[in-house]
């Protein structure tokens, strides 16, 4: 059963720059430039935890988690993957994945510690949502098929 | 293969509070007075990322994820569970589980934003290690015969 909130915004999200979707979670791509391939994760219910998943739902979420990591250090080839499902300001469940350099805004911290105001552009290099799209697909084509 | 590597903290640690461990990973109880329920699934052998595991070493790793998820929610009754694998510091696979709560030092922010200096205590309720380490033993044994 799929559960959708009228006031959730991760629900009712609009202008989102997917990049794959099926029928229970969608690839986005976040328009932040001091992270040009940081994507999001997000299972179209409106469930809080991993742990609300049924155990096929958990592991086909992970798969898919799996697929879109695997895809940005194919296309970003960062020093870092960072994985994160917090959601203390939304309580439906999406996972960040932002592929981090050693001389983006924050590293060595998360992305939600402090920046360092000496950086000013992204190091990450440039890869169009075609290809990334591309490249998420085929590897979430390899893990489902795992 | 299991790697150690002699510089890395997480292959040379001591003195670690283990909860619960395998041949393959150990989940660590972190002392932060801030966060009594914080938690860390360390994977053993020095790899940096989760698609560097094989496939099985990726489900294992999950299984293990998704019972301690579930120990920690049951122990500590927490208004969001915070999942995140990070290491740009240390480049060794683990994940962080932290237990939140709305009146918590950070919410609604991660833990390694900004701090309200106005909270002085945790909200989590007391849990003990042995009350912990047992939950987490059988949450883990039921993702495993899953």
């Amino acid at each position: 059963m799929t559960i959708h909130l009228p006031d959730c915004p991760l629900c009712a999200a609009q202008d989102e720059n997917i990049l794959w979707q099926d029928a229970s979670c969608r690839v986005i791509r976040v328009a932040d430039p001091d992270y040009p391939g940081y994507c999001r994760l997000i299972w179209k219910s409106h469930v809080a935890e991993m742990s609300d998943l049924t155990p096929a739902e958990q592991l086909h979420c992970f798969k898919i988690l799996m697929g879109v990591e695997v895809a940005l250090r194919e296309c970003f080839q960062p020093a870092k993957i960072n994985l994160a499902s917090l959601g203390n300001m939304v309580p439906h469940l999406h996972w960040h994945l932002i592929p981090r350099y050693r001389e983006d805004r924050h590293f060595p911290q998360p992305i939600w510690g402090s920046a360092r105001p000496e950086i000013q552009a992204s190091p990450a290099p440039a890869v169009d949502d075609a290809r990334l799209a591309v490249a998420i697909r085929n590897a979430i084509a390899e893990q489902l098929a795992g």
